[in-house]
């Protein structure tokens, strides 16, 4: 009998904040396996920022949802049928085939996770794309030395958390913002951040010259907006700013920085990236997190929500100032 | 008897748009020269629009101008009197002792020029550091290559008419604006630049979508403000964005491009740069700047007014939007 799966489906392109009514559900049949491919019910998906962009009409740095076709994301699964030996039934296998329960692809096409070393959802975050985003940021964009000061927005998302984090493993001073004062006592008393402040409690810069009185050397930013201004004002000369995400301007637009131009006098470089480009890094990556993710180092930081019904939520919520999740956002499927 | 010299001080710092009463005039006493010195009378004077910085308040890249004290400025002047033998009387030397006629300064300090290969202001202009600012920033800075399409705005300044010619002489397609009709005709019919628009007649973005169709690599910026803007909208993926100037914000401040956070989405790269970092690089671009003007395939493009009287003016005059000036600004002292 063929599997029935529910998927989230794109209804509409939003016009600035998303609404549920930009969501639809439907429930399609998913066709038995073929030779080589696998049938996986999903486990865990990731809730990104970056969605919110393909939610629109026109093309991102990745293609746009098309309306009345399901939304895709990453995902960790089962393998419930296989005809694939590789691939056996119980293997978990991660995809970019989220927002839906279950689906069948080429066994080739997916990737192995092993849940003995870290739960589903840590390859989603920590151990996935979102730790790897954090690294290339900070190391391969940004070149974060040893001893440096890095400013960190947006530091209680996904990318965030493993950014202070790893820059602190790297003997840094980060400072960091967010917008709750539950991600700000996190950021503090969790994750041992050295300075952080909640940016819409006062101005960002008068926070940045108390927490980084000799300035930044690198710049991590996740919002765009107000604070990429602020952090271009204490950068100090030839600092480095990894532009990484612009969640402040997601849903609507927002001014640009005034004081681009400091970026002459003091040779700053700024410069955008996609983590995409660098999945040869990914190795080098886990050689350093996965021992320091073993040995309590390095946590992963997640907020999970329960179902496929909350995923259009979760998605809406991330988006606001002041989002509740801490650390990556995950929607857990029931079996 | 003691020489007298006339120099240009700082009155006062400006608020917006410089006036002439911020300059005032002095006449001192150029004392003989010691040992290993020599007295220079200068023969032209570089105007510059990275001055303005230097007479606000605060720092620039470079320190302020201080209030009652002569300016400086590039300069090329004639060794009058020499006490050391390697400098003798006649000898044309470079300094940063402008904006004055005379000075003494240790011979060692200063850099003979050859006047029989390019005429004096040349040194000011393309065989300059202006020349060299636009080597570095297409080269060094934004890595041009051979057949790529590049943006120069301000195209009609100093440093905008050395980019223009040296980005031709490298295969690639040159987009040039500039904030009047005559520039505009000079880019056109005398360095053949491919596409040149008045950037105060219609939207720069249009302009740039008319000339270059399949966007732009690289932009050169000279200017900040609107049309760096609208490059954000036209570069393609790995674009490259090298920081020059930003003389639409020198007077008064301009509002930031809202767009930078398509430099995600697209891997740009924005660096600023000062010249005076890449001294290193004079020799090269040296080896290929004097043949080609000696073979005409690159010129030396100046406005050249008399006197020091008119330097302040000349000086407002380059900050304008549209100012007349087509090349380099070169101040001539009369013997």
């Amino acid at each position: 009998m063929p599997t029935q799966s529910r998927e989230i489906r794109l209804a509409r392109h939003p016009e600035g904040e998303p609404a549920l009514d930009d969501f639809s559900f439907a429930s399609v049949e998913v066709p038995n396996p073929g030779p080589g491919e696998v049938l996986v019910w999903n486990v865990c998906m990731s809730v990104d920022p970056y969605m919110r962009g393909r939610m629109n009409e026109s093309i991102s740095y990745v293609p746009p949802f098309q309306i009345d076709k399901p939304m895709e994301g990453g995902a960790v699964g089962r393998v419930v049928v296989s005809n694939e030996e590789k691939l056996p039934a119980g293997t978990f296998v991660q995809s970019f085939c989220g927002w839906r329960e279950a689906f069948v692809a080429p066994a080739s096409s997916l990737q192995t996770v092993d849940t003995t070393l870290a739960s589903p959802s840590t390859y989603l975050g920590l151990l996935g794309v979102t730790g790897l985003t954090a690294w290339v940021g900070l190391f391969s964009i940004a070149r974060l030395k040893d001893g440096e000061t890095v400013f960190i927005s947006g530091g209680a998302g996904g990318v965030g958390t493993a950014a202070c984090q790893l820059a602190r493993m790297h003997r840094c001073r980060v400072v960091a913002s967010a917008g709750t004062e539950a991600k700000v006592a996190f950021l503090r008393d969790e994750l041992h951040v050295d300075y952080v402040f909640n940016y819409r409690d006062g101005e960002t810069l008068e926070h940045l010259k108390k927490g980084a009185p000799d300035g930044i050397q690198v710049y991590f930013d996740n919002t765009g907006g107000p604070q990429l201004e602020a952090a271009l004002s204490v950068l100090t000369n030839y600092g480095r700013v990894a532009l990484c995400g612009g969640i402040s301007g997601y849903n609507h637009p927002v001014a640009g920085p005034r004081n681009l131009s400091a970026a002459i006098g003091k040779r700053l470089r700024l410069e955008g990236f996609i983590v995409s480009d660098h999945m040869q890094e990914r190795s080098a990556f886990l050689a350093e997190a996965i021992p320091a993710l073993q040995s309590g180092k390095l946590k992963n930081c997640e907020t999970v929500v329960e179902g496929l019904d909350v995923a259009p939520a979760a998605l809406i919520e991330l988006l606001h100032s002041g989002a509740g999740n801490i650390g990556k956002m995950i929607v857990e499927l029931s079996d």
